[in-house]
């Protein structure tokens, strides 16, 4: 892509309000627009990052053995009054329509997917059953912040597992948790798998999965002994509050899963005959990943004083080429075409009009992974400049090599 | 994709109150679940052909010079109070959030492209600019029916465009007519341009294209002498309705494209200075296809009485494999790997408790392009049948050559 056909402009200044790190990055770079408190329209660079990040989840719940369906936004408020949740949900916008039809917007979706996998899952031979979708959540933040990390609208994969046994039900669980873990770890965080309250659904715990960072709101406890993690409301259920028992970190919460037992299989009556015509209760458990959330913790916990550094697998562009001058812009051409001829995304600065400072700070602030630099002065030092935005090294590349180089910096790079 | 582990079932009988063809034939192969009037979910099958609808929709647009974003689905009220529209669009969907915040429902997007590109596009030199996003919208219709053709909520691609003069606007509106035109004709559709009345931006004409079909519910009027094509409206506000000079046809919509004029451009202020100094207007264009609805259409135009004929492009799987009886499975299972390795996508029906009867009513239903049966007949008379979906013609191919010859049939096939 080249830069100068780019419609987005990044700002030398963050918006008057941002209170946080990707509030203000994600803002001045273009990535992201707030249309009203916690709403957000993503702009190219921004949609290219969250689509990344949609594919690994994809990808993720796919090997899991899951299916992608997309449900409605709009859910008949018949649904809830199956389940007791229309008042219960304190954040659901609700709508009405033509003939006084009352609607939630989706703020999850176990009242939709319970009666619609129920349609199709009538033996015991349908089960287990794994479906998710990746779709915009509405949720009425009293106080929606901290730019994409809390929103009022947002984007969400929320997966429903289906489970006639507690055993097939704990390894789906526990095979979750592995596939969260490759999610994370792919997106360049380490999170910790954290024991939360289960909540009005069940008695067992849940789990939050922590990202330890100054950014966080959230508090984790990890057992000194044990190395086992728990979050806030756990300890203080539990009484445990002793401070030296527990290391304490600041951490994001970049998802969770539920054991549902039977909470909503029962709402809607779903159950199945075993072989034997015995009636079978269907266990569910719910599964989410905020991916706009988990965008903006990458920024939280990865940026630093300059702008954004986005992993190869998530960045918008993995190579952010930069020609300064105009007898240069012939070379850095040509190396365009080669990089992306060699399958390299490329973001091309080919600005006529704009500084070599504006150009360099842009780069850094929009975070790309490897910066190449067709300069003058590299020209004279034999090539190209590099720049590896994570580690700041940088060194020069021969115009003959930069395309092998930048290639294998990509696949070497391990965040 | 191994059939006896999808969710999702055909059912013997179409829903009872399905009103089209579309509606029929999408729910019992368990491509969509209707929710409610006008709001359906997406199953496995529905949304693999949505999305590939929705890519050949994206490289269309792309390759006219389009950037694709996402905007909110909640809009502020204000943006509305801004164009006078929240009253006037009388198929808003309204919420109310926090802080007695008023939302509207995304139905469009005009108010909310219009001021954020206006953030960016502050020099004539930024333009022109054309935008597009591929999302849910929103519409109280009084009576949503025919299926996915006319919905409360749907996938739509809208696309927005902004030009300092009328020559570079009718340029690009131009351009956009042979980017839809080669959408459809992707999805196996011969779509008409039709002439339609501006509404109220525009005393110009807009543009729709249809697609000719008994099942259509609009009517097009074709100008026996100049081949020039008209809708209703645009017929009887000329009192043109001379019926020997046009020929009529039954049609369904498949997309439509206005001049906005500046129409939205004037409400917002959003005007820049020319490289003289010179206060220049910004005219705008508007650009939509419904992504469901061209889905739904597909199926009117192209379905027979025994199901679903999808065109190669959007088809959910290239290939539909069957396997009758046990011995014939290891063949199968060997073929479907083949398949598989050769980039075909497949759809596996390895079912053990589906009679052949079953089987091949479920193929035809679906509507893959091509079927592959592996039978104790059809090995005895060499190899494997292939079926052509489309045109019915069937034979045999040797096992050893059926890969390659699926792999070109799907390349010559034309639809």
């Amino acid at each position: 892509m080249r830069y100068s056909k780019m419609f987005t402009k990044t700002r030398k200044e963050a918006p008057a309000d941002s209170d946080s790190k990707n509030a203000r990055f994600l803002a001045q770079a273009g990535f992201v627009q707030q249309l009203a408190a916690g709403v957000y329209s993503f702009l190219p660079l921004g949609l290219r990052t969250l689509r990344k990040i949609e594919a690994i989840v994809r990808e993720e719940m796919d090997a899991t053995g899951a299916q992608e369906i997309t449900m409605p936004l709009l859910h008949p408020k018949a649904l809830y009054d199956a389940t007791g949740r229309w008042e219960k949900i304190d954040v659901l916008f609700k709508t009405e329509g033509s003939g006084s039809k009352e609607y939630a917007l989706s703020s999850t979706a176990e009242e939709v997917i319970t009666p619609l996998v129920q349609s199709f899952a009538n033996s015991y031979k349908d089960f287990p059953v794994a479906v998710y979708q990746m779709r915009d959540k509405f949720r009425n933040e009293p106080r929606a912040k901290s730019g994409i990390l809390r929103g009022r609208e947002f984007l969400m994969k929320d997966l429903y597992s289906f489970h006639l046994t507690e055993e097939d039900f704990l390894a789906y669980y526990e095979r979750m948790k592995e596939a969260y873990l490759n999610v994370y770890k792919r997106c360049g965080l380490d999170a910790i798998v954290a024991a939360a309250s289960g909540g009005v659904f069940t008695e067992k715990h849940s789990h939050e999965f922590q990202v330890a960072t100054e950014a966080g709101e959230d508090h984790i406890y990890i057992d000194r002994e044990t190395g086992e993690a728990f979050n806030k409301e756990v300890i203080e259920e539990a009484d445990h509050a002793n401070e030296e028992k527990y290391e304490i970190k600041k951490a994001i919460e970049v998802g969770n899963i539920f054991p549902l037992e039977c909470r909503f299989s029962h709402a809607f009556d779903f159950t199945v005959n075993s072989a034997e015509g015995k009636n079978i209760d269907v266990i569910m458990g719910c599964y989410g990943i905020g991916i706009s959330r988990l965008m903006g913790s990458i920024v939280e916990v990865l940026a630093d004083d300059d702008g954004m550094v986005w992993p190869k697998e998530v960045a918008p562009y993995h190579v952010h080429l930069v020609a300064l001058g105009e007898d240069e812009m012939a070379q850095a051409e040509s190396l365009y075409a080669d990089l992306q001829d060699a399958g390299l995304e490329v973001l091309f600065d080919d600005r006529a009009d704009a500084s070599p400072g504006a150009k360099l700070k842009d780069a850094d602030l929009i975070g790309c992974p490897v910066r190449i630099l067709v300069s003058k002065k590299s020209l004279e030092a034999g090539g190209v400049e590099w720049k590896d935005r994570s580690s700041g090294e940088s060194g020069i590349w021969d115009l003959g090599e930069a395309v092998e180089r930048a290639a294998q910096m990509l696949v070497e790079e391990n965040v």
